[in-house]
């Protein structure tokens, strides 16, 4: 092998290895450490970080990516050695475009605003993190500033998390969403109310642990190479390609959360266990969140929410809580869990009125950085919003403008990913199902591994190989669509809902 | 605070969080981790290892202590910053002593060697393991050699494990030790056997663990900053003052195996979670090995197998497992859980025979490091041994020289650290029953606080400031003697046994 290659993937294995390390002490952190351990395990995870980082910046590594462009021209652009270098300056040029003394800074306000905002949500003052937020906007768009030539101040934030995709580009497809979806939700408000009680009452939770153990198995989740833990809040990890974890919540009293959450989970873990073990440990990870998105909706909704799903795994739920499903018919079942209901909250919300919550953050988001909106303004303008979009108004602030985490830990330019997630949902699962037609007759029977392995093919293997744009292109799916998750939403709720 | 004082405490946080970093991912590792994830984590955690290794090996480090010899001498020996930088010293000399390239290759060994002794090992293949066996010893001579003007060749390695401590020293502690030995174990044998049929039977995992946490719990084992796991080998470690963890081994079918093991880890935890808070991060942890494993065998025997302490807790075992123990009289339990039985394997011996395992070991490691005996000849000279000292001989490799890890991970000059603590153990216990009279009745109504108080004040707050030596002197304890243990071995099996 070229020595500079071998130095670059000596380089990048660090860099990655000391990322994943602070991903096992955070894993840790949030499953199994004891209270006590919290002091020294965020200093010990922030070393990490900073390692990674000044390894990530070091300017040899730069001049190493120089010297490498001929081979990098020689090689193939899909050829896995040409895209490391690629992928790899174009990192190198974001992280070392911002002085290391500003990213120092941002992390503290990251550590200090999310402080603030879990001491001043259950107190529902939105006067406590009031400063922080004001101060999130104003870093941010310093944060933009070095990328002079940007089409608009949100692009170099939406490219931490979806590279290369344009806020005039979201902002399209957003208002074409949003006109479509507004009226699709209205029929579904004066429409009969479907009947959910049936997912109501009383599951214990190793029951449903079982059970949805027994359902992430199917899909193809390898637990030779991950595990489910009980965490507040659901999420997916990795170490590697060989260990990919994911967490769940069980509520007792309902047995829809654990079991979508780890449906959606286990989508996000198929990913990150699918690239191409070549990459391990350098371009085997997902590509943007977008993307990322998409699997774990794909898996939750089209498949998890479709009757051909449960058509396979109902006799299995029925069987764990007989008392509960003796009298209830499948079709019943299949509504329940397809239940439209406007409401304040985005991690509650179903699939119909969840872009909703979205687009109401971007649109606020963009305003906010264009200076067109003040913080001061925002939670109005939030309650407006939500009031004209989804007919609903919140009292509090909690379950308001302060319900998610993301702008307090400074994370600007992340909302639309869950939206575009749901879009390109749509869009790949069609693809999947126009090159293999019989997936959804085979899910009936319980096998899942025609869409796994479409799924494997065109989009897992390529770990972050690819921007979300080039992964597109590649499965035959062209721009991001609203058509797709339309029709999909618009022939599902005719049903569910009889419209 | 001095600048240079506070450019080596950064330093040194640095390495040490490096360090317990590697401990959260070798933890992880034991207990949760997929089986999947093996590859990647063997190279993170050395990765881990190498960026520690590379800063406690930096040169700038050793200009840096070189400046702060002025500030040390003006602080008293005892004070924390001058104790840290003495430490600090002490190590970067042994660390830079041994050449980098010599470095790598021994941890190379390690892994290798390790690797073929877990696969030699069930196949009882001690050629397997002969080659490797033979290069440890030469590494370890190798080693040895890095510090010229050693009294023994052992002591350069010794210090590894118990700073100081020399082979000269330990070999007249052994011979008195092995002398009294002997005849006791011989009588021993010649008197009745007692039954410990009360501790076989079925036992269900979970109603141990509930046991378990209660005596961890009273003995003072702070949950909030620590728990329990199970592992196959059950151990300790720590990645602060606030994160101590233990793991055991529940045999459903003998109660003493996970009991015994909990509250050995537990003796091993308390000292951990002792030190004085402003020793987080740099020197608060224990000291030498002899030391730890005083700590915990002062618990398990000392404590854990005294009648005082089965007054209180019989009780509640009782109740745990009511079938069991209804017939069982305090007194049987108690003689039950103190059977005495010479057998071939280390981790299974009791208190009294336990040191003569070490000795065979720590004489034929002298031996074999001194050029007296040669690897081929090893099995042999072991059988020998273990039949004059124990009157027992094994038919396998695998129950005789393979069946403990340390030589095949290249740890020679550690054995001796278990009967060390064995005697110190006495000792210690005998200074805080002299300091505090009412210990043993306190411990038979469940107040362990005394004891533990005796021990934080006097060794577990220091981390790990002082050596071997110095803290046994701080401890009005002076060196390392035979009579208290021998003492404590007389009186406690006339009565057990009826000597």
């Amino acid at each position: 092998m070229d020595r500079g290659l071998q130095d670059l993937r000596a380089r990048l294995a660090e860099i990655t290895d000391l990322n994943h390390a602070a991903s096992v002490l955070s894993w840790d952190q949030m499953t199994y450490m004891p209270p006590g351990g919290a002091e020294a395990r965020a200093r010990q995870t922030a070393m990490l970080q900073r390692l990674a980082h000044e390894k990530a910046t070091d300017p040899a590594l730069g001049r190493l990516l120089d010297s490498l462009r001929p081979l990098e021209n020689k090689l193939g652009y899909d050829s896995d050695d040409a895209s490391l270098i690629r992928v790899a300056r174009r990192n190198y040029d974001i992280v070392t475009k911002v002085p290391i003394e500003f990213a120092a800074r941002m992390f503290l306000l990251q550590a200090e605003s999310y402080e603030a905002w879990a001491r001043a949500r259950p107190k529902n003052d939105f006067k406590g993190v009031y400063p922080y937020l004001e101060k999130v906007m104003a870093y941010s768009r310093e944060y933009s500033e070095f990328f002079p030539g940007y089409g608009h101040v949100m692009d170099p934030l939406i490219s931490n998390f979806d590279y290369g995709v344009k806020a005039r580009t979201i902002r399209k497809v957003f208002r074409e969403l949003r006109a479509e979806l507004v009226p699709l939700v209205r029929k579904i408000r004066d429409a009969e109310q479907v009947d959910d009680s049936c997912l109501h009452g009383k599951f214990p939770t190793d029951l449903q642990a079982k059970f949805n153990r027994l359902v992430a198995e199917r899909m193809g989740y390898d637990f030779q190479r991950g595990r489910i833990d009980e965490t507040p809040h659901p999420f997916t990890t990795n170490f590697s390609i060989g260990d990919v974890r994911i967490t769940t919540r069980y509520h007792e009293d309902y047995l829809g959360a654990a079991l979508f959450s780890t449906i959606h989970e286990t989508g996000h873990a198929l990913y990150e266990q699918g690239p191409d073990p070549a990459l391990e440990g350098l371009l085997g990870t997902g590509a943007g969140m977008g993307i990322h998105e998409s699997q774990s909706r794909l898996w939750e909704n089209q498949v998890g929410r479709s009757m051909e799903f449960w058509k396979y795994f109902y006799p299995a739920l029925r069987k764990a809580f007989p008392e509960k499903y003796k009298g209830v018919r499948l079709p019943d079942f299949y509504r329940a869990i397809n239940r439209v209901e406007p409401s304040l909250i985005r991690v509650a919300a179903d699939e119909v009125t969840y872009n909703l919550h979205i687009m109401i953050r971007f649109d606020l988001e963009c305003a906010l950085m264009e200076g067109k909106l003040s913080v001061k303004e925002l939670p109005e303008a939030w309650n407006d919003r939500y009031l004209s979009d989804l007919g609903v108004s919140s009292k509090t602030y909690a379950d308001g403008v302060m319900q998610d985490v993301h702008w307090f830990s400074a994370y600007i330019g992340y909302f639309q990913s869950y939206a575009l997630g749901n879009l390109l949902s749509a869009q790949l699962y069609d693809a999947a199902l126009k090159a293999k037609p019989a997936i959804r007759s085979e899910i009936a029977t319980g096998k899942f591994s025609t869409l796994l392995g479409w799924l494997r093919k065109n989009v897992h293997r390529h770990g972050l190989k690819f921007t979300t744009d080039e992964l597109l292109e590649r499965c035959g799916v062209g721009g991001i669509e609203v058509g797709p998750f339309m029709d999909y939403l618009r022939k599902k709720y005719k049903g569910v809902y009889g419209l």
